[in-house]
């Protein structure tokens, strides 16, 4: 019935590869892993690569950089692309596990320039990271940039926490939010779900 | 920092390939399209090569199948690799676009052998499908197989509607149970994220 059998690729534009290899190995402070989260955000938005946002994963304690992931949706036609899946796939490719906190590992954390959609919500808890950073979980991002992020349990702080994810909101949130602002001056494309028939 | 520069490919096992060549290229009734989706979730079981899951999309109307996903969280070593992302990422992939509800495309419709899970919910509303199936969202799958499937909006349902996915549930209810208990037989492996440290 099809040829050729479907597949799918998922990677990160060209410029990350060099950017990569520009950053240190490890990052101690938390308000700098995000400031490099925040300068690949911006270069999606830069090099058109995909929406205004990045994730990175390191190990919380060494801070060591696995890697920091891009939004794909629309270079990959992938509506699941976001930052976050792409950041924790790369990053459970690299290091051959389904669960970042599995036995043996370090602990690993998720540094994200704003809150988890409907969506990576359910994929952070899933990862087995033990930690999420974010930027910020208000509705500035949205009235900015028009992205809608979903709907999430009420609770859902609380829900990471359960789960032994710690969370930390409010990193470099005016930076961030620099950010959107830059990304919606190139008056982009914005791809949400249906909002209704 | 990183070479060799990290990517990942979704697709199916081998044994799909063969599968959906023996399958009809349109399906009618709803409750033949999830057959062939309880089908697939079984043979995932019975070949190990994931989770006891599966999803199918199709057109709505024409019943046109445009592909069947499976569960592949553990051998693809990616813990987002459920059966509505995988399903839903090749679907985009076969037809070229990120919104399978865009402009000029026909209604597509997910048929899943259970209720999404925290995250898949999120996908589902992201993907662009108008048409939700399911075989069942009540606590038997998680009390036969040990599955979680995490937190979600209290009125998940609702919201799926308010952005236009129109949704069934309780088709093939009984012969989806069974094949969590063929599953939960072969005394698998079970992933879920943290519950707590």
């Amino acid at each position: 019935m099809h040829s050729p059998f479907p597949s799918f690729t998922l990677d990160l534009p060209a410029w990350a590869a060099h950017e990569l290899t520009q950053l240190p190995s490890h990052i101690q402070a938390v308000e700098d892993r995000m400031r490099a989260v925040l300068n690949f955000a911006r270069l999606n938005t830069e090099h058109q690569s995909g929406g205004p946002f990045a994730a990175g994963v390191f190990e919380r304690d060494s801070g060591k950089l696995i890697i920091i992931g891009v939004n794909r949706v629309l270079p990959l036609n992938c509506s699941s692309a976001h930052a976050e899946i792409t950041a924790l796939t790369l990053a459970q490719q690299m290091l051959g596990t389904y669960d970042l906190g599995g036995p043996e590992m370090p602990a690993h954390q998720l540094v994200v320039n704003w809150s988890p959609c409907a969506m990576c919500f359910g994929a952070v808890l899933w990862s087995g990271i033990r930690s999420l950073v974010i930027a910020g979980a208000d509705q500035e991002m949205m009235d900015i940039t028009g992205f809608d992020e979903g709907p999430l349990p009420e609770n859902w702080r609380e829900e990471l926490r359960k789960r032994g994810i710690s969370f930390e909101e409010g990193v470099l949130r005016e930076e961030a939010l620099d950010g959107f602002r830059a990304f919606t001056a190139t008056n982009p494309e914005v791809y949400n779900g249906r909002q209704g028939d």
